[in-house]
């Protein structure tokens, strides 16, 4: 429906020739993914509009956020003004400003509640892969366990009801051949669950593969993709994350759990029609989802909000952010009600420090933002370069092919390295920890101080000591798990199937973070007189914390990936609580972000946006060129005139002829083709049913009967058919520039007042057009990228 | 400068005439209050730019944004396609991107060292009403008596180094003679602190005065009042405030250390060109300081970004969010390590509550939720109906007068009364303070549970226990603090004093909420068996923690007075660090702000802008009238034409005789008087002082020379005047919308754009003009209001 959008015939096919030629929107497409039993009206979620009425947009469109904003004020003010009449009438208006609040409070729970069941599920199908309950096969490893009464965790893991998958088998669980047994199940259960989630999202629901973020932060920004929101791909995209995220796949739910909370929003608004009829208002629902999501994922509400405010929204006014607020604390409170991690903890990763941290180390930190920052940039080239590859070679037609080698490959890998066995969040986990003195874990292998005196904060087992072996041997299995990690998460992430890139990134930054942190702190323990450490790191001094080191690491990658700032730190704040730990992290994801953007601007989310051509208008670049609006506007010179329509003098069949040679989406009207000044604006769609409806049921309206849009008729002579009269349809105040604006003012009103086009004027006539794609197209472009790669109006 | 400020001359005239007419602006005005030695221009501060060059403002006029954004972006173009030619270039180019965060640091640290000694200073003078330490008449009660050996706190306060006044002066401490010689004390420090505050504020910097909030937030819009940031305005401040705070006025420190903040990022912005230069640039600074003013002023970081982001901020990038982000923790962290408090804490009032609060006692703390709503909407009428008496009676023209009578009446009431008599600070501490056993103040007196068995959580004495005599004198003394409170805090607010909000209010709730939690612990106690309590409060347990409700109750009152939301509930969760306690506060600030709502939609703030008339066009309000653009616009139906200049014909003598027959800042440029199609739009500063250079400094320039706003100069008669070139001039892209556009569309672009001026047209013909002030007058006769009341542009 924009200026220059396909008329509905040509829609599909252009839709084809598009992808065909730059690879462009093949996987999201729903008419491809869908050649199963059924076909794709079938599958179309019942609670979407199939067919879009007057006022609703078509598929793949951009919605004007101004037209939408002064639809819910007219709403708005008529519910005012009615309250005053009836008692009835203010209760309605009641309801409806408190509409908003249920809602949100919906949102929250739903969310929270599919939240839970998705951890709940994950768990337990991720520990499948090692063994099976003899109680029931319905409980996890560490609910099997749960009653067993032996003293520690690591016995207590051992307990008898929990059988591997070779003890089941063969009858032992020790020795070479179990080993293998336990191997073989290991991948089968890998293989079984990556297939069963591709084959899902291939004949279900092809919206639901990915981490949904781009497409999120699209639609947020104005855009139609119908379907993407709804309620299959809610359903299948539920089972399936379940499913990949059990699979051992290197990926993490927190991204898909946005898209999750985002349908869950969708949904829930057709509830209400103050939302389900506005489209401006429906992604104001949507901007809160967002940070519902990343609080249920993280167990971070006020992280949620910034990063809903900070990287997916568009349009945050400052009632969102409240509202935002209250859903994303209803969907913590939520989840932990469900308690998923058995430790009525709201976050995902408790951690407690003990040691502060001392101005020197800001160095380390700054070095882990460093690699923070190269690797991000890294990740970002070589996972575009594989996903361009994916959308133009064979590769591409084979998705369920390339989900069973990667996980495959994945599971060879993973078995033998236990800190690439475990899931990406308990390795997490043990990273982030600090090792206490009973702690049994590998990475707390230290050489026990046997002459330590009670005294000294040695005996309290958290001072600095030296390695030992198995503490090196971990240190191996940690490198080569980095190694491992960084090379498989470029080419799952895109994979066919729903895939979060917070989880991954961080596990990558958590291993550097924690092999530099031991490594300091040996360095510290043999070289405690160095000049360095003197002072701060005696002997029996609590001095590095190598599971800070680790976590500051987590976020200096997750930053150079996504390019997150405040939110991102935040969600770390959150994670620990105390502010002592907010400046090393401030420190590593400044750097980060700052070495990452030298090798280009772009966050992943932005890179796939642009890889699969959406028409998102990026709110934090700058418009750097010194065009003005004439440079950019069409007609171009060469082109022919821009197709106008007059207020009088036109018959039905000049407006007819008009249209149909033509394929924009709509018409400025002016007052005379001499004078070219401008009246109003017409939509194609509009004027053509209203021609139609005339013709119809209008008493003598033929073709030569006049159009008229002017608000008084003119003289006529008396003989002459009716005239159509079609002022109503005009948009009295199309919004207008001067064509030397410069084009960074006009980019920014397109931004801040969400456009759809604008009409460029000279000395009061009108001169041409542009259109969000025309912005697009040249910014392009400027940036000597091809400007046909934006595939959608 | 806009479409209709005064010119030079009549400025300060109208100003005055304005002035008597609603009593508008008088304290404000920095003419008026300098009229001791030295006059306006020897305090002129040396960083200003005293008269307003080309391309610069004047005072009392509204910045345009997007020009200002323009030129940002032209200087960084500049620099960025200059970098690639040298060396120098891009070292320029680099310290450029970098000064942001330089300043940023260096704001940080200016302000949380200020603020470091405010505290210090303003803890010391509060002592010094009561006594003198004898080891050096610098150290405030607590440092004297640091060495003292004395175990408890209690003991400890009564150190032999620190003498009360009658101590000094009669030789005992004892006795009703004793107490006299303290009360007489009291009050003469008080008066002695508070006529030095406000003979400074009203000779000094009459900009000092009040919390500064409604002038910061009127200045970030994009409004000019110069001077109000300025060194003097910093320094009298500064000491002014310590000394309020100190005299004992209910009043608190926290709104002003925002203009504190604000004072130091824009004189740090004299630093660097790139801020120096740029209206809007330095408005992203002062929003970050706005925050940082917040992080020191509670030590909440990230609740003094969300408050900029929420209260004050009108433009608020992602990028100032970050760096905004980053300052306020610099200047935490430089707070703490100044440790005013002695306890390394960073927030203001440390809070840990041992018990978790059950779902049954939300409904109490919604109970404070509409008292904080009905008290802020209460004391916003009385408050604005007090200064309203002050503008317009006698009242006002005897500040020195005002202030010490309420510092008088406030001292001779507060001594009685030790809850009163405390500073406001420490009244909240008090009353946020969760008993322990071994807690010696009044407020914890309970009976101690002599048969509790040392099993039981009795024994741990933080169960609940029957109140003693001591609390039911200390419910007595807080129920008449309350009140107190209530009453002079309205008349506190505006007097010529730096005067903060924020503890008062929260003072005023705590108490209320104290009294509320006390009140509901000993009815549990004494009704255990209840079936609300059952359950839950058994005996023995610690069901009820008076401390928490008046947290809330402090959060709901603010919030009734501020309306601020996130920001409240985030700092308050950042003093008490405990995610549990989110939901009593967001339950009960939500409430609050409701019930606040339906009384009225303002916060104080806003008020505050309105009675002084401040050309602020709120973003938080929805526009909800169904006017169009031609309705707002000037001239009037009944009003002469516009006075526009045509591109070509007009001689200099009919341009200058235009401009002096008008008092429109800009004129707009039309082809010619009948066509009436726009060209574009010319300052008139810019037009006169054009026309005078060419007149100098052109050969042959005579008044019937002809003007030319032309590309290209039109065939000449061979014998005529060389014409006045004047294309450079105009802005040629000047905003214009169509007649019929609705003013709720209008009035959007003028918030998210920042413009200061829009031409109106119809059909392409130019009609009239709308400006920021027309709107607001436009609003204002819409909600029944004075529309005189807005007075700047």
């Amino acid at each position: 429906m924009d200026w220059e959008i396909w008329s509905k015939n040509l829609d599909k096919e252009d839709l084809v020739v598009n992808e065909a030629a730059v690879g462009g929107y093949e996987e999201h497409s729903p008419g491809r993914g869908m050649n199963g039993a059924g076909g794709p009206t079938a599958m179309m979620d019942p609670l979407e509009d199939p067919v879009p009425g007057v006022g609703t947009y078509e598929d793949f469109n951009t919605i004007d956020w101004v037209r939408e904003k002064s639809k819910d004020r007219d709403r708005h003010r008529e519910i005012t003004s009615k309250s005053k009449e009836s008692m009835g009438a203010l209760l309605h208006r009641i309801s409806d400003a408190f509409s908003g609040w249920l809602l949100m409070l919906l949102v929250g729970l739903m969310s929270g509640a599919l939240a839970g069941g998705i951890d709940i599920s994950a768990h337990w199908l991720t520990d499948m892969k090692e063994g099976v309950c003899l109680n029931g096969f319905w409980f996890n490893h560490e609910h099997c366990c749960w009653t067993s009464n032996e003293p520690t965790f690591k016995e207590r893991d051992k307990c008898p009801d929990w059988k591997s998958w070779a003890e089941l088998i063969v009858g032992t669980g020790e020795g070479g051949f179990a080993y293998v047994v336990n191997y073989m199940m290991f991948m089968f259960w890998a293989l079984l669950f990556s297939f069963l989630a591709v084959t899902l999202v291939k004949s279900f629901a092809p919206y639901a593969c990915g981490s949904g973020i781009p497409e999120i932060k699209t639609i947020l920004s104005g855009f139609i993709i119908r379907g993407y929101l709804g309620k299959w791909t809610l359903i299948v995209k539920t089972i399936t994350l379940v499913l990949a995220v059990s699979s051992g796949l290197s990926l993490g739910k927190e991204g898909p759990l946005v898209h999750v909370a985002c349908c869950c929003a969708n949904i829930l608004c057709h509830l209400f029609t103050k939302y389900r009829k506005n489209e401006a208002k429906r992604r104001e629902v949507l901007s809160a989802a967002a940070a519902v999501g990343v609080s249920v994922a993280f167990g971070a509400p006020i992280g949620g909000v910034l990063f809903s405010l900070e990287e997916v929204s568009y349009y945050f006014p400052l009632k969102t952010l409240w509202r935002s607020f209250f859903a994303a604390l209803v969907a913590a409170f939520t989840l932990r009600s469900i308690n998923p991690f058995g430790n009525s903890r709201l976050v995902l990763f408790y951690v407690e420090f003990h040691a502060p941290w001392h101005l020197l180390e800001l160095g380390p930190f700054i070095l882990l933002g460093i690699f923070g920052g190269l690797w991000g940039a890294l990740f970002i080239r070589a996972n575009i370069a594989w996903c361009r590859r994916r959308k133009t070679t064979l590769l591409g037609h084979y998705p369920i092919v390339e989900v069973l080698v990667v996980a495959g490959v994945t599971a060879l890998v993973s078995f033998p390295n236990s800190y690439t066995r475990m899931s990406g969040a308990e390795l997490i986990k043990e990273l982030f920890n600090d090792c206490s003195l009973l702690d049994s874990s590998q990475l707390c292998r230290y050489k026990q101080d046997t002459n330590a005196t009670a005294g000294t904060s040695a005996g309290n087992g958290l001072a600095d000591r030296p390695a030992d072996s198995g503490l090196y041997t971990a240190l191996w299995q940690l490198s080569l798990a980095l190694l491992f990690k960084m090379g498989i998460t470029v080419v799952t992430f895109g994979m066919k199937v729903p895939s979060g890139l917070f989880i991954p990134s961080m596990a990558v930054g958590a291993i550097a973070g924690r092999l530099l942190g031991v490594g300091m702190e040996q360095l510290a323990y043999y070289n405690h007189d160095w000049a360095i450490f003197r002072g701060w790191c005696t002997p029996g001094a609590d001095c590095i914390t190598p599971g800070l080191y680790a976590m500051v690491g987590a976020a200096a990658c997750l930053g150079g990936v996504t390019r997150m700032t405040v939110s991102l730190v935040v969600i770390m704040f959150e994670l620990t609580g105390g502010l002592e730990y907010i400046v090393p992290l401030m420190a590593a994801t400044m750097t980060s972000k700052w070495v990452a953007d030298a090798f280009g601007r772009e966050g992943i989310y932005e890179a796939h946006i642009r890889l699969n051509g959406y028409p998102f208008l990026e709110p934090k670049e700058e418009f750097e060129h010194k065009s003005l609006a004439v440079d950019v506007m069409r007609p171009r010179r060469a082109d022919p005139a821009l197709a106008v329509l007059t207020q009088e003098g036109m018959t039905v069949e000049e407006a007819e002829a008009l249209v149909a040679s033509t394929r924009y989406s709509g018409f400025p009207v002016v007052v005379s083709q001499e004078s070219q000044r401008l009246v109003g604006f017409v939509l194609r769609r509009d004027l053509l049913i209203s021609i139609d409806n005339a013709r119809q049921r209008q008493e003598g309206v033929v073709s030569s009967s006049q159009v008229l849009f002017t608000e008084h008729p003119p003289a006529q002579a008396a003989d002459a058919p009716p005239p159509v009269r079609l002022r109503s349809l005009l948009d009295l105040s199309p919004f207008t520039v001067a064509d030397h604006t410069p084009m960074d003012i006009t980019v920014d009103i397109f931004r801040k007042l969400g456009l759809r086009q604008c009409l460029v004027t000279h000395n009061g006539r009108l001169l041409g057009i542009i259109t969000k794609k025309d912005i697009l197209k040249h910014m392009a472009q400027m940036a000597n990228r091809d400007p046909d790669s934006i595939l959608f109006n």
